[in-house]
């Protein structure tokens, strides 16, 4: 509690040196009085908020939540659950369907020249291998491109192992030079008539614990087991490669895919006033990998959205416009809640004013950015001086979103507005065993709740336009 | 390089402020050629040093190495190569009858009220469960003393689960106030009839990977399954608890003993000049414990005590006194090769001068210690001040010795000193399959081979006496 108040003193003082501004905002489309309740909202969240308590609730009472697993039904039922609990209106499941893949038993070694067991995980998708396994040489390579450059009969039978580097970086920009050989990297090897494929797992951490993620196979290419080995155990592999002798590979994916299964994305609202057909859409998903139990991918981000939701909800009046939460089902393995959601509210896509995703773990949000243009000007302004108490600087040179649930919606033309966190270490977790509710900080995650309960007011009890996104 | 020559830069700047100091040194058993050899090597290690290469060297073509498993013996062939190819001599192996313990296959389930699986590991020695595993209500005691409080009808066909959190500490005495749980919980909790044990990890890190380690059974009391959780899983199992509703645990351990195995000491010498009868016992472990590469412990420390000799052996002209270097076998499941080597050399133990064991990690060495008394007094005083220059601490008020392995050796009467590794995050790795070469610096590693060359060089080199420790 005294943090809170430190900081919220922190906070006047930066108000009060900048008066003029925030009378600049009273008479744009965002009033005096909404702007009070979003700044009051935003500082009160600082210190703390219920967001961990539904962090804990939902990796404690649910866990692993894969796509068409047990868990996955079990996380609809505790959202719409949570939802009723924390006062929204309008609480209901939408169905969607999502693919089913079960990951089975699963183990590798290294055979020779020096024997050793080694930890690894199928890539989510991933096909199994035969019963017994697969053995053949292990042939590394640092890049689809050096891949590229070997001859055939350098590939043909062999294991390919993608070592890759993932760079730490505050964004996501480490992650995204190194994930293409995640997905592509089967089917690059499988051109070249490799037998499968094992990757470095992209991530920043030293663990002994793989990161998962989607392969995505190419048409017509033979579909070739593929697998992330933890960091330590990629750099075992390496120094065994290092030693020039010839290192062959047992691996072993009991992965396989079922029929298409049952889910939904779970909707609430906080029905709006004036505006009420007016949207203002919150995202996260509800699923995650089976490895861990998805604290910071992404119970944390529906934390977020709910506590904003639920505080949002208390307040004596409504806002004018309606604040919709959806927690999409299955983001990680094929984005099925996106594009069900998109689909069935495609009538809706002209009304929704802007839309928004946590999804990028706990860390404290130092960036906000949205559409650019003059039709956004105004609203992207008012927003930033908002948000730059809590530390967040406005990247005015960025235009398109984050969210990769909202990917449909932009393609409908509804703007977005991107809330980044600091991701310095939720490359540490992604994907793994290790993503558990002891990495979520309550303090960052408080943060983050501030930002999110400043735009929602403010959107929400605005007449605040953004322009449509450009098409990507 | 550079490093090397700032710190070497930093040392002549403290040797020229305190001459007299070492002066003194030259006036004592320790000859001033002597001690600037010693100084010499001390000096020149810091920068780095070939033991990096010997920690990756057992890693990666050896790796785990339990008492009895193929890796042990692989192990034992290792120390011989290696101390071959280091210039060692005598080098050779002595037998060690080890137990052969084996993990096999484990798991297990939170079943109630939340299922959730969680990560486990066998405690060392563990029986296994009946095919199919126990399940039981899980009942949580925070001690072993919370556990004495509670009825037998609190605990009879329950499965007890010890929730004791290790602190983080520069020495080891964190670890030494949790650990008791680990060996003696199982028949603890076997006396008031329960069916199995499970501990929160002896550990100090937040990873999904449980820390194992040995349990021992009382004599006359029922062998129950002992298993370490995770660390979060721990949080989750607690936090199951925490609910208030009946907590069920599956537990399904596939461990068994097997028959008695053979091992091996191994050991090789740098042979002394005019006192060569005389020996100076630098230990280490050669095994370690199944799910990491044994990188902390105890690569690293062979790693030390092997450049150490490997330095000194290469020494235009040899040290008074013999350096022996003995890679002792099964430390971690008994102490059989500790045993083994006293009940072959004790009539050597009179001329034993001091021996001296690394077993916690590659933190830097920031403290020393010997015997107290009278005898010892200018040995020690000499080690001191030889190893201030690299922030090592002379703790004068302690007298015990470290290292497991030289426990019968010090019950023989024969002298220890000790030289304490930083072990604040040793135990975020210890025991756990994260133990792997990537969590050893090189640099510290480096400090650590320079404090033991300017000891041994010092007391090899010299006519340094210590007394005898007391019996504890």
């Amino acid at each position: 509690m005294r943090s809170t108040w430190r900081f919220a003193g922190t906070l006047v003082v930066l108000l009060l040196v900048a008066p003029s501004a925030r009378a600049r905002d009273g008479a744009g489309p965002l009033s005096p009085v909404a702007l009070a309740t979003a700044e009051r909202l935003r500082d009160q969240a600082i210190g703390g908020s219920g967001a961990i308590d539904l962090v804990r609730s939902l990796t404690t009472e649910v866990g692993p939540r894969l796509a068409g697993s047990p868990g996955d039904a079990a996380a609809v039922a505790w959202g719409l659950r949570t939802m009723t609990a924390l006062g929204l209106a309008n609480v209901h499941s939408e169905p969607v369907k999502v693919p089913h893949w079960v990951r089975g038993e699963e183990r590798a070694a290294i055979v020779q020249p020096y024997p050793q067991p080694v930890a690894v995980l199928a890539l989510g998708g991933s096909v199994g291998t035969p019963a017994g396994g697969v053995e053949a040489e292990v042939v590394r390579v640092e890049s689809l491109a050096a891949l590229d450059r070997l001859d055939a009969a350098q590939v043909r039978g062999r294991i390919v192992f993608f070592d890759v580097k993932t760079r730490r970086a505050r964004d996501v920009e480490g992650y995204a030079e190194a994930v293409p050989v995640r997905g592509g990297g089967a089917s690059a090897a499988a051109l070249k008539g490799a037998v499968a494929v094992v990757i470095r797992s992209i991530g920043t951490d030293h663990n002994r614990l793989p990161h998962t993620g989607g392969v995505r196979y190419a048409d017509g290419v033979a579909r070739i087991p593929a697998a992330a080995l933890s960091i330590p155990d990629a750099d075992l592999l390496a120094a065994e490669v290092a030693t020039g002798k010839p290192v062959r590979l047992h691996l072993e994916l009991g992965a396989r895919e079922l029929p298409e299964a049952d889910s939904a994305n779970v909707v609430g609202e906080v029905p709006g006033g004036a505006a009420a057909a007016e949207i203002v859409l919150l995202g996260c998903h509800l699923d995650s990998w089976d490895p861990g139990t998805g604290a910071l991918d992404d119970a944390a981000g529906c934390a977020i959205v709910l506590e904003t939701a639920r505080q949002l909800r208390a307040l004596p009046q409504p806002p004018r416009r309606t604040v919709r939460v959806v927690l999409f089902a299955n983001e990680e393995h094929g984005l099925s809640g996106g594009r069900a959601y998109a689909a069935a509210h495609r009538d809706e896509a002209g009304r929704t004013v802007v839309a928004a995703e946590a999804d990028l773990g706990a860390g404290r949000i130092w960036q906000v950015y949205g559409p650019r243009g003059d039709a956004a000007a105004p609203a992207m302004a008012a927003i930033a001086r908002l948000l730059a108490p809590l530390g967040i600087e406005h990247a005015a040179d960025r235009d398109d979103g984050e969210g990769a649930d909202l990917i449909p919606l932009r393609d409908l033309g509804v703007p977005t507005v991107s809330l980044v966190h600091d991701a310095s270490d939720y490359f540490d977790y992604h994907h793994t065993a290790n993503d558990t509710a002891d990495k979520v900080d309550p303090k960052s995650l408080g943060q983050c709740v501030a930002a999110y309960l400043g735009l929602t007011a403010a959107v929400a009890d605005s007449g605040m336009m953004f322009r449509a996104p450009a098409r990507r």
